[in-house]
């Protein structure tokens, strides 16, 4: 039984640099799903609202489990899906299904597990916009690896001038990131409450994750975030900064940590 | 002790369209790293090697693990690296970390686990270079909740004349395939072997395994493959073009699934 169907798209509040324009902007909805099938938690995914069914059905496939639709018992607006399965072995499902994930989300056996436990970010700092808009073209020029294949995203760490301290690239957004927090842990410079973590790609709610466990005040990305990542950012006082191009950047968050 | 330093980028022949030039061409290398703790296997996440204690560590903070440092025991080459750490509740972990996850890869706690059970996909399908350099096309102009948010991936499945028979879009692209997958299960039209599939975006390892467990002859993207994705696809039939764009591809496999 469907009991809502959450949209697609969501509409939050932004503002627009350097025009410090107010304006209302369209993002993709990022919301858990946890896949059950015959009453067994099988995963946890970050999806977006729409075509559940579909979704966990095609996970099973994947995954050689034999479901086959979802049981009357699916609620969409718990976000938790119920599948039916013809011949379950729940035994092997459980063997091959036994520990975590990099993902930092899913992996997690339960709702409940996708709540972060870091604290909300403190830091005072405050850069000019100008510097964060110069970031991604810091950040391509510095890529050796993706001009070579195309094939790889990075995360650089920037001091609050702007300069370059660590880059790392990686065929997962959310491996990049890590790798640049490893690399500040040996350097002993956690937490990053003076610097500036910057994305090639897109803000999901487990790269906020990563950077709120981090201590970072400002995250910054070419590409767009989703609603969960903005929530997110909202909540732990991260400045979230997408659409960096151009010269030009949206504002999610904390607005405050970017002055003209 | 690190045994060896694997590259980030490898070079692999691919059939250039409509060309049909061969060619090498630098591929964004992806592999499995088993990430340890105190003896503990934490999680499998498909890496591109290097800064492997970097990752591990990165990860371990993020998930509130207080992991200190790389173990003498790290061993690259059998990709899997052990941490030290300080205090580690092996109990709290285990709790945390039960069960699978949504990616198809991470969430296996083995690295056996990364090895797939479908068969080799059998197909006689042959089309039109012109039909594939086509899709992405037709997926951009399909794709709604793109044009409004620029922050979601998409999943085309096409028919032999390149007709979109599927679209679904997600924050996820694993989730994107997902859903297509599962609605060809619901319209029983598995397994996909007269059938293209095509991205919007990079492709990984186990976007190809999920194009495999659902018998698809041709995958086909706007983005680049990592290494992993051309080997599997190798290995499994699957005829994998890439940089689909301006009406040229990179043919990384079976090739001879496209006629001019």
């Amino acid at each position: 039984m469907v009991d809502s169907l959450p949209s697609a798209v969501e509409r939050v509040e932004i503002v627009r640099l350097p025009e410090r324009e107010r304006r209302l902007d369209a993002v993709a909805v990022e919301e858990p799903l946890e896949i059950r099938v015959e009453g067994t938690p099988l995963a946890v995914t970050m999806r977006t609202p729409g075509h559940d069914e579909e979704l966990a059905l095609g996970f099973c496939l994947s995954e050689g489990i034999p479901a086959v639709s979802a049981a009357p018992t699916a609620d969409f607006a718990a976000n938790t899906i119920e599948l039916r399965a013809a011949a379950f072995d729940r035994a092997r499902v459980q063997r091959s299904f036994y520990t975590s994930s990099s993902c930092g989300v899913c992996g997690k056996g339960a709702l409940e597990a996708v709540a972060l436990e870091a604290p909300r970010v403190s830091s005072r700092l405050i850069v000019p916009s100008a510097i964060i808009a110069g970031l991604p073209g810091v950040l391509r020029a510095s890529q050796e690896a993706f001009a070579a294949t195309g094939g790889l995203h990075a995360t650089g760490l920037f001091d609050a001038e702007g300069s370059l301290l660590c880059l790392r690239e990686d065929v997962g957004r959310h491996n990049a990131l890590d790798k640049v927090v490893g690399w500040a842990f040996l350097a002993g410079r956690l937490p990053l409450s003076e610097a500036i973590l910057c994305l090639s790609g897109r803000i999901s709610f487990e790269l906020v994750q990563k950077a709120v466990a981090a201590g970072c005040p400002i995250l910054a990305a070419v590409g767009a975030p989703s609603s969960l990542a903005i929530a997110l950012a909202r909540d732990r006082c991260v400045t979230l900064c997408g659409f960096v191009r151009d010269g030009h950047l949206n504002l999610y968050s904390e607005p405050w940590r970017l002055r003209d």
